[in-house]
């Protein structure tokens, strides 16, 4: 079953409509992926626009809404008797169709056909950037584009009338959402409870996965449980913890409408942190708190990312390790040797929503426009925000032997970096904190029940 | 690092060679797979093809044996500082080619100028059957074959010669699938505790996830957990266990090495079948008994498939749901209404080994032809056994009552089928059970810790 109303998605394809002129809306909705060959899958991801203009979470369908005739049509094949032998008996796509407002659909080879025959005719085909090469590969045959400008002529107005759709989550969204980061919760609170020396980083994992799983959803992203903090997209799960490490999971669920949530913790090991960590994490935790309490409609990402890696040099400055006037720091990008990434990003149907359409379009605006420099050009949302946007805060600093080395060998900032005192805390690994943050209409609030993330309580 | 030593992959390479004329052989190893944008991946999965004769456990790389130049080349692209900042530290590509015997590395964009010089020299390019679209179009485009022709154009030579070698298990390889059914033993344990009234379906699933994943594996194909194991790809996980169901768990773990275990266990429901269960129970269980003990060297799977179908039919006999001469209804196929699968398929680094090369290549022969009746076309393993090579047992009753109606209303065998007395077993559901079966130098045994199957254990 869909998990909104049929209403929901005829309003959504209603605002859709609204904001473009002409011509033809495709959409694709996922194949199954294969693993190791044909019949072997992951398991099945819809793609997040079919799912919020459609509702119907079934592999192999795809979608076109024509604006000129006002037609809504779903494309699919139906299952044989055979197939049901396979997979037991399931709603037609007519019935599934119906349930979500569409009262069109035909056979899945008719949709070249229609794009075909509308393309010779010179009617406007919306498309949007595949992110997947079969999809890639259709457009590229259909309309003869070479496959590598199939991205680059998606369009715009299409994918900007998604945005501003998107972007603006629904009370029902939220609620979604909030399910997402509750089950997180579940999954964080577990992982400071197995965050013992002695452990093996894939043992918090596999209790991860049961709770992900057991609640009937998935994780949001491969998720980050490591004691190798400073290796920003840790994959590697072979680590036992020892006592004097810190252990940060980075660790989302996704419920089962598909929304995200995306929530980071770093646990000492043992639980107690040394001084140093102890630092850092009170540091890490003053920038979360603030930035999320400066987050309203009006101000820029940009500025409240800024704000919070100033709060960051200002810790590292207590700490020896940064010198010298830490807003000029910031502003030359001194501080990103400790913290190369983004505050954060969007966060709905994919943790980092909507990043198929395109990062700048998502989270950029022709008022603030990204950065180049090395730190502030990860920052994937800089936009002003608007109520009803959610979106992560997620500051860390971690300490990058291999960045260090290369920084240091080049005296790059040594002005505003302490060299030697630095080196007393290269093996610390990284700490970050993350919570998922809505922006309501005089400020914000962190969604979900509160997980806990104060010195004293991680210390327990 | 690599599962095995160097002179494993070597000698795999040299044996391979050894059936080979001339040309070049192409081997690709598997990309990241997005979910639902380009940077938001499923786990990896490495070509099970490039494990087998590289070793090498990463995206983005490819291979080329140049027979003509006896030249092994590894093709990738080494990762800059900037890649490090997020991925950590890791081996260089010649490292790691060096850990697998292979002296020679290129960058990525190599890989096609040197195919595409061979291809205008006429030489042979071998290539494998690309189950992914990424490397299908690859193959289309360098070669100019439309892309419905690249699967038909593969090699058929290249082919054998990997399905002759990744047909016998080597004693190395064998200690790794141990492995596999060892951790899918655990998992079937945990799975009869929890098969209790109350507990849903998808609790199962997440607590069998905690032991495949924090064993530091994944699961080797997505499981069927369900109480509506007539279904037979049954990925739903939604249901609520009550008493008088049978669980059916079809799980099996990927070790870290990523050979495969495949495991059924049917699982009363708190504890105790009804009447009917335990019949179509033992009728199951004594099937795969015997199927196992008949497999030896020399005997085709196809003959073990036909007298473990006559075991089901006899016991469906027993039972009143079959009646007349049983030797006869499996060899016009009428037990297929209950067993509508084959009795199994080869094992190995692929669920089902081998599959992306082919199925009747894998397990078919010049001697031994797939049937193109309904149930027996669908074995995928009928060739003769052979010392090593490694199948899964997995005989099933089901009663599926799509199917049931279909050929009731065209009376389909009646003078086989009592359609009356089978109305009485339409809500039963799905019994299979399946283990892992090695052929030795006189015999077959089962591989890993016995998973208990026997009626009083499973009543417990």
């Amino acid at each position: 079953m869909p998990t909104f109303s049929k209403q929901t998605y005829t309003d959504r394809r209603e605002r859709l409509r609204q904001q473009l002129s002409d011509g033809l809306l495709l959409f694709f909705g996922n194949e199954e992926s294969p693993m190791n060959y044909t019949d072997n899958c992951y398991p099945f991801r819809q793609d997040s626009n079919f799912l919020y203009f459609f509702g119907i979470d079934r592999p192999g369908l795809s979608a076109v809404i024509d604006l000129d005739n006002n037609h809504e049509i779903i494309f699919g094949d139906e299952l044989t008797i055979t197939d049901i032998v396979w997979t037991g008996p399931q709603a037609t796509i007519s019935e599934m169709a119906s349930q979500v407002g569409i009262n069109e659909t035909r056979a899945s080879k008719q949709l070249a056909e229609l794009l075909i025959n509308a393309d010779k005719s010179d009617r406007s085909i919306h498309y949007l950037p595949p992110y997947r090469s079969n999809n890639l590969f259709k457009i590229s045959g259909w309309f003869d584009i070479s496959s590598r400008k199939v991205n680059e002529l998606a369009s715009k107005e299409f994918i900007k009338a998604i945005v501003t759709l998107r972007s603006h989550k629904s009370p029902e969204e939220i609620d979604e959402m909030v399910k997402a980061v509750n089950i997180s919760r579940k999954m964080h609170l577990k992982a400071q409870e197995m965050c013992l020396s002695g452990v093996i980083e894939s043992q918090v994992s596999g209790a991860l996965h049961e709770i992900a799983i057991g609640e009937g959803g998935q994780f949001a992203y491969p998720p980050i449980i490591t004691i190798n903090g400073q290796t920003l997209h840790n994959h590697h799960y072979g680590n036992t913890l020892k006592k004097g490490q810190v252990l940060l999971v980075d660790a989302g669920a996704e419920a089962p409408s598909h929304y995200a949530g995306d929530i980071t913790r770093s646990f000492p090991v043992d639980g107690s942190f040394t001084n140093q960590q102890r630092e850092v994490y009170s540091t890490v935790l003053t920038a979360e708190n603030n930035a999320i309490a400066n987050c309203k409609p009006g101000i820029t990402y940009k500025e409240i990312h800024e704000s919070a890696m100033l709060d960051l040099a200002e810790g590292l400055k207590d700490m020896g390790v940064m010198k010298g006037d830490m807003s000029e720091a910031v502003e030359q990008g001194a501080h990103a040797l400790f913290c190369p990434h983004g505050l954060g990003h969007m966060i709905g149907l994919d943790v980092h929503d909507m990043e198929d359409l395109g990062e700048d379009l998502v989270g950029y605006s022709n008022e603030v426009k990204r950065s180049e420099q090395f730190g502030k050009k990860s920052l994937r949302l800089g936009r002003s925000l608007e109520e009803g946007f959610v979106f992560t805060v997620e500051p860390g600093i971690y300490f990058i032997p291999e960045l260090i080395d290369i920084w240091q060998s080049e005296n790059k900032f040594k002005e505003f970096i302490d060299y030697g005192a630095l080196s007393k805390f290269r093996g610390l690994g990284g700490i970050r904190i993350e919570d998922n943050v809505l922006i309501t209409a005089n400020g914000s609030q962190v969604i979900g029940e509160p997980i806990p993330k104060s010195l004293k309580v991680i210390e327990q």
